[in-house]
């Protein structure tokens, strides 16, 4: 198997479109493995990973021990309500203490942009990003990639809607300049004010009218919409955020395409960004994409740290 | 080794008297391989086991963590305060993320009864009742049936009291059934307001005056009174329960039976439903019930695992 | 390898010099081991260790956690937050239970002393304490003694400044009489409020003045100064504590000798006890008591069960 070149996977630009296109064909290996009762590999044993979660996390903490579990790799779990960060220590000790005891690789997940590049500067570990404040996501990208590419057989030429609160999403952040790069059209879909400032510096083109632009899309990624950050701002209210972007029936079965597919990151709000029968729409991908998860995570890790083992 | 029919373990009445009778033969094995210095079989290697312990716990986590490890399954904790339960995702959601991550069985617990059912509802997976709200808590029914039949030698035939808040008890829910099925008398013995409704649905006999009772039972099963509850309602107090259904060291040796046994499913209350003394009397299997828990789940988790393995 | 008498490690005191220093070197090997990409060894399958981490804790338990990984031991892990001491199980019954469950070896944290005392008394396995309250915390100094005799070379003859709030610390109770009786001599340099009442039941001598001491210290450990703990207290507002003893540049390069060392078992507060500048400084050795830790902490949990296996 391939190894990857990148040290680290902070943002995606970390990885080469050749990287990503190698990652997404490994991890269909990891998939199969996943579908036997056996799921375990021998290939991560003996190495140490460190899941530092500091913000609330079941589906990509967890995705992210299943993966280990099954190459056999040591994992190490800390969360912000267990660890010491009562007594005040300081994110750069904490990465040198990591360092200090010979872990391989440091799983990263934390409210603030740029704490995986600060890990990047104190420690020789291999650092991934599992999502840092609204910035980027990168793993949620290849997953997303991956489902894509296996529903609709390629990527390239493909017009994309991210729709949603794109301003404050990492998973937007990470995945438009994936897509852009690897020849699809992207166009984010949203009301202004959920709208980034400068879109062209993510590759996409904008819209405010969810239906004139649905009869174009190929892949429809929703993304969730906190409806705690609608108070107070120029945005609209969660009902009326349903009624103009909201997924429903009507849409999905009037305007969207026969062949197009739906995706959502989750976890998801039924009847705001989703409603509850587009989620069981045969088009929509959703618990794909979580079991995709684990095997584009397995390939991730295995082609970061396999390759540095002396068997 | 005889795998077992039933594909969740929800309440006690999923399990035939045949396949309770297995479990507490084939525990035996799993008990002895407790004592030994190396305490570890390979027996569910490759194998993914949640623990979604919604509801703080020690004995009942620690015991099922430890089964999963002697078995070499590969086990995935979440609890209340690390997992992603502030940003709202639903139950039904969490079962279809594991499902999807291809976990082969998920170990819950959790306040509300009924959610091990909603979970087999949406998930591939075998699903194990660790205790759901006042409802039912199946394992601690095996262990307890364990304990008896090894130190009693049979179920059949004897008389079981069970003392204390049945009517909020998920030990009396499970426990009671499956007692009187296997062919033995069950008493309820409390103040009327712990006493169900209908206690015959359970199988049971009622008695409020446990001096009365207590010559007769061959196994006293003591329930953990929650001081909390007794709070404006027509209840007890801690004080006057104590006194009138505490076990004490006057009952135990003047009004219990010389071979009867005395068992507490833990943690318990010091002083109120059990003093000290009777804690220490040679008839009470308190720990011999922990100890039998671990070998009991380890039997459980692999009857309904280990069939589906190809190796 | 040599195996160690002492059933328990509660107190320094529970080895002798002689099993102090075998455990130093039996470190080395490990220490060897954690620096190979693949970090495993076989010789702990099969035992489990509960780490019971009742304070919030990273360092210590991440260290624990990881040498049991290394070791292949099965670790068990309840905090504070995730078990059941909201249900008022007492200390005792957690003891029982886990001895009950026919648990090899807990690693205790806990904010009371003889909290690990009390769990001697009521179970089997061997118990580590990791840190009880203001009394004593062993395998920090395991891991300081080591990090001195690898850089000094030796132990003896060496001359110990231990710097810091002394009487509250369980860093300098466990030091300070092992450094005595391997040889050397042993100063606390603190201001009145922070010196223990009786510094000769400790084996040390007393200093009030920094500066005067410096020029003749080896080995400088510093303690963490809980900041909080200053409030309305006759002791020296954090400003002043800094001003009259925290290393700084200045102290290190006019006062302190060309080959002594620094110490600081973490975390740090930087700018108080420490500057930042000195952390850097090449003398300061604190990552490598962190590296040490994985390292003693491999060699005790193994020389305390290895040779009961039949293996």
């Amino acid at each position: 198997m391939t190894m990857l070149q990148s040290k680290h996977l902070l943002n995606i630009e970390d990885f080469s479109n050749d990287e990503i296109l190698a990652v997404l064909e490994n991890a269909k290996t990891f998939k199969e493995i996943n579908e036997r009762p056996i799921k375990k590999l021998p290939t991560l044993r003996g190495r140490t990973i460190v899941n530092l979660f500091l913000e609330p996390s079941t589906r990509t903490r967890g995705s992210f021990e299943l993966a280990q579990k099954r190459l056999s790799a040591d994992g190490l779990n800390f969360s912000a309500s267990a660890s010491a960060t009562t007594k005040g220590e300081s994110l750069i000790d904490t990465a040198q203490t990591f360092d200090a005891m010979k872990v391989d690789m440091v799983i990263v997940r934390h409210k603030y942009a740029g704490t995986p590049y600060v890990l990047t500067q104190h420690m020789d570990a291999h650092i991934v990003n599992a999502g840092d404040g609204i910035n980027e996501h990168p793993t949620q990208t290849i997953l997303d990639l991956f489902t894509i590419q296996e529903k609709l057989g390629r990527i390239e030429g493909l017009t994309v809607g991210i729709v949603g609160d794109i301003v404050h999403s990492r998973v937007a952040g990470s995945l438009a300049p994936a897509l852009k790069r690897l020849g699809a059209r992207v166009i984010f879909v949203a009301p202004p004010a959920y709208q980034p400032v400068v879109p062209e510096e993510l590759g996409a083109e904008v819209a405010y009218d969810f239906d004139a632009v649905l009869p174009e899309l190929d892949v429809v990624c929703l993304l969730r919409i906190q409806g705690e950050r609608a108070e107070g701002l120029s945005v609209p209210s969660i009902r009326e955020y349903a009624s103009l972007y909201g997924l429903n029936k009507y849409r999905a079965d009037k305007l969207m395409k026969k062949d197009a597919i739906i995706m959502h990151p989750g976890p998801m709000n039924r009847g705001v960004e989703i409603s509850a029968d587009v989620i069981a729409d045969p088009r929509a991908y959703i618990l794909d994409q979580v079991n995709a998860g684990v095997a584009t995570r397995m390939a991730i890790m295995y082609m970061m740290l396999g390759g540095e083992s002396g068997e």
